[in-house]
């Protein structure tokens, strides 16, 4: 099954996610790990497609999301998310309302490829972005949790 | 805003629906309406994606949905069907589990342009096919229900 260009723009732009989540980490100077993820969730009668999606971007896994009894196909390498999906969305562009946070989640992932998310004042503006797209599930913490988690850190 | 034939095929695998729907109808020589529909329901936010949608097909129409508060772009005419929609999926065909829905779809609406469902043979034929149909919401007759009917107004 070989997919048109445009058919993954189109079903992306009703079942895919463009997230950026955060955690925690003590160890990193900055207190806080970025992570960008892109992710199309269907049900188990389109696996198929899923794998038909994963051969198409030559990158990233499906698997079981027990939650909400779906298939995700899921990629975070973030050199994958740079090369392979921000480049297929900059070609083929979203339509409607999703394309807004693709932009936001292009310019992430570009800065994360860069290192600049090591960098507080970088971080601060990737933090301020990521809570400006629209949110794609429940967040782990609140932002200005983050942010002053991040001044804690660079005192 | 253009949109590439491709691009609403896969918007379509996600968001769209092919359902059937039936009504009795006493007036009826067979006793029951048949009403196919072709729909794609998004949040506000993207009206104008399903107005782009509207121009893309030239037809239905587009309206609030209270239930799940959000916008539908609907056809329910049948030369619109037949001559706009089902060709564009025959074209462009849906890749995942909706394409066999799709076909049964297709079938049903010519079998209805053609004035079948009229035939109590037939009807009989559309009844089972479209209850063979991944449902898209609540059914309002049980299937044996309007197959019980149809015998009595035969008879």
């Amino acid at each position: 099954m070989k997919l048109s260009p445009w058919y993954v723009t189109g079903l992306v732009e009703g079942e895919g996610t463009f997230a950026v989540s955060f955690n925690k980490r003590p160890k990193l100077r900055v207190g806080i790990e970025t992570r960008p993820s892109f992710s199309v969730s269907l049900s188990e009668r389109d696996l198929d497609l899923l794998k038909a999606l994963q051969d198409f971007f030559g990158c990233g896994a499906i698997r079981y999301s027990r939650s909400d009894r779906t298939y995700k196909y899921e990629v975070r390498s973030v050199p994958d998310l740079v090369r392979k999906i921000v480049p297929h969305f900059e070609k083929y562009p979203l339509a409607g309302a999703k394309g807004k946070d693709f932009q936001k989640f292009a310019q992430i992932v570009r800065w994360v490829h860069a290192q600049h998310h090591l960098n507080p004042g970088y971080l601060r503006e990737i933090i301020e972005l990521a809570y400006s797209m629209n949110p794609s599930g429940q967040r782990r913490y609140a932002k200005d949790d983050l942010l002053r988690l991040l001044g804690e850190m660079k005192g």
